[in-house]
């Protein structure tokens, strides 16, 4: 870290780089590094997950490892009843969204996903599902490989405000790896954000939000809608087109 | 994404939700679907790279392959001379820091780096490195598998500004990925910020700086300064602790 | 700004306030108050105007004092039309719009608008008109005493998209103040914003606009858009509803 | 607010403006104005003040109308000892800081302060006092008129931290006023800034700090500290310098 600073530099803090003055004006006193140097508190230590081996980092809250869908359930609170099958669960279209039973503030989230090989339909009608941020917030899921639709309703938009940077979809049976860092929203008491939420998504290691800040609810039919809410559960949804379901494995949460 | 909504919304784009009024207010016309999708500009299409092989994503410039350091210089526009070998570029501590010949602003990078196995030293003697985004602002790179140090300089630190979320290292012998979502500054005509310099960092998978805003440089000894700059290289430090150099490997950057 | 200081504080920086930890960490060194004490660049001078008296700031670019509309033409460069008499410029409906010759990028403005006695008319209808930051983004104007309207295109609103955060008018016959600080849009290369205008508004010393955030264009039909554009004019407008026409005094501009 | 858009506008939302495809893609349905118009709620009435005539807005809390102390107190919770005459309040040194009974979030506080005739002294020694923002952040108050100091410590600075954009001083003997809109910070659990507050100064009629982010406490010694609070009272400071002691009156707020 330390290094030799051979540009002019000028002044410091937030203070202008101007001219130089004619006038002399007294310097700042001068400094030794043990002054900006701070000890408490120590961050946590965290035993990385291995994207390799697919586990999961040890404060993580593991939300599916393949086993059972105990951390879910349905919107009314019923046993969530999606398929389960060699590590892997499929969306059951007869059966409607599911809400991991704990709710979340800010977090950061990892799930991977997979379109069926062979899938079918085109633009919102191939593979359509989604991942709902404290239940209010989509971010798409969506076959876009070689399928073109409105791009804010893209793989990776924050569904009908802001398009993904970039499509870096995996093709139809092949695994796409979400990592998702969400920032909770601040009400004011009378309803309206003081801080809109905002959000980081990465697919297959390409950033396609880089820090998007969320404008509201987002709806299928017009505007952004505000909605004072608190910590909410993750929802995956269960959407009715015609195509075959997705599939999800590997879902952990960090509570940041 | 199209969503029953069953909670009471009072209200839309940025207005308060209040408790009603008596007074009978009109509504907003009822919109349709199609009004709030938008099919131009179509986002890059761009296949992933692939953690698992160390494939960089296709629109990525690749800085290091394991082949040479034909994308680095030292400082002074020379050759570049630490030590490749096995597919791996390992510091030469006699030979000073690297920078990239190509200068960029906003962008994503991702780099690999390794602390050697049985490594001594401790606090920031021991693997000490560093990546500072365009010239500027470095993210600390430091053995900090059990090894304590102030908690500003630790490994995903904004140097002697901003501790990390976790401490998520890898032990000596292992890799390390940082993953770094960086937005360059915007300045005033008088060399002041419009808007500071914002870091992602992700290491092994674990968020350690999520959009943090960075204050200025980051600097040894004293307060960030404020520097103008444009476009500038990734430099990777050689720093002048007496342990074991350490290596680095598959590095990639998308300018954003 | 000396101050003793009796809270118990734990840590500085951005580092975390937590329960004090058993182990002995090291502190950091000592500093002394000249340290953090910078001279330089000095801010320029400015003799500040007076609102009682109706004087610019020293630095001010007056855009009207009373006299002529020599800094304002229409939009096509022509002689700006409008009526001017006492000191005071009135709309002229049948002339359009008037814009500044100059462009400004971010600045803080100063205008004064008084509706007519006797003003007639209801909701949008009733003294309709509005400033264009940049010629891009409509902070409304109206004559909102004992008259509704839709809430996000009442006086002081970013016009369809955030309502001001109180009603501060006076009445008709009476002059209005608003003072603006607005800080202009930066674009990426594809012409997207990287960061979106900013406007704080205050009329008759009450804020109805705190650092809000302009999501694009203020469109009369349909969502903001994103349109990428330089430094631009300041637009008053000439608004085609029947009710008597206002008038401004008073209006200049610091660029910031 | 209807207006003929003649630019060559591309796309909308947070699209990206690029260059036409070739291909045809949908365009979104048309809108029509009445789907972009909310009118609930609606915004409070407020009559505004008038600083000809030292009049409070409506809703204003009244912290000092040139009669008692009644509002303030000192630190200890004791009767606040400074003299009131004329309808001006003037620290008594000997007395030290005073605080309001009442404690704020976030705020909009105008306050006017006045240096005395024939004020002696230099840098820092001269007309010395603060505001203390939730008793936590300081704008420097100073006789900046014809002496000079550190920029990080001028009227209207955050004290050792951001410098004014502009030194808008009126002349001893004249009255300055201190137009402030305040943000409060938003802390996570662990007592770190989830968001910094930020504070807009205006110092007789200039802007001297546009939405600044305050870094953390206003340390007469060192960095700023981060230290978790909840609502404060406005501190005025009792500086200890020789100079004759400052004045103040019409000091009211606003809870935003």
């Amino acid at each position: 870290m330390k290094r030799l600073f051979t540009l002019a530099i000028t002044i410091a803090v937030s203070c202008a780089a101007q001219a130089q003055e004619q006038k002399e004006y007294p310097k700042p006193e001068a400094m030794r590094p043990g002054m900006s140097e701070y000890w408490t508190p120590q961050p946590k230590v965290i035993t990385p997950g291995d994207i390799k081996t697919d586990t999961a980092p040890s404060d993580a809250v593991v939300l599916f490892d393949g086993k059972d869908l105990s951390a879910w359930m349905n919107p009314n609170g019923e046993k969530a009843e999606w398929t389960v099958k060699n590590g892997v669960m499929t969306v059951d279209k007869s059966k409607g969204d599911i809400v991991t039973r704990q709710k979340f503030g800010s977090f950061q989230l990892h799930l991977e996903w997979c379109v069926p090989t062979g899938i079918t339909g085109e633009s919102q009608a191939r593979g359509n599902s989604g991942v709902f941020l404290q239940d209010m917030y989509e971010v798409q899921i969506l076959d876009c490989f070689n399928n073109e639709t409105y791009v804010n309703g893209m793989t990776g938009s924050i569904y009908k405000q802001t398009p993904p940077l970039a499509n870096a979809m995996r093709k139809p049976g092949e695994w796409n790896v979400y990592d998702i860092i969400y920032t909770a929203p601040v009400f004011k008491e009378d309803g309206t954000y003081l801080y809109r939420p905002f959000v980081t998504v990465i697919q297959n290691g390409i950033v396609l939000q880089n820090h998007t800040e969320i404008q509201g609810t987002t709806e299928y039919i017009g505007f952004p809608r505000t909605v004072k809410h608190g910590e909410g559960p993750i929802r995956l949804q269960s959407h009715g087109d015609p195509s075959q379901p997705i599939s999800f494995r590997n879902i952990w949460i960090r509570p940041l």
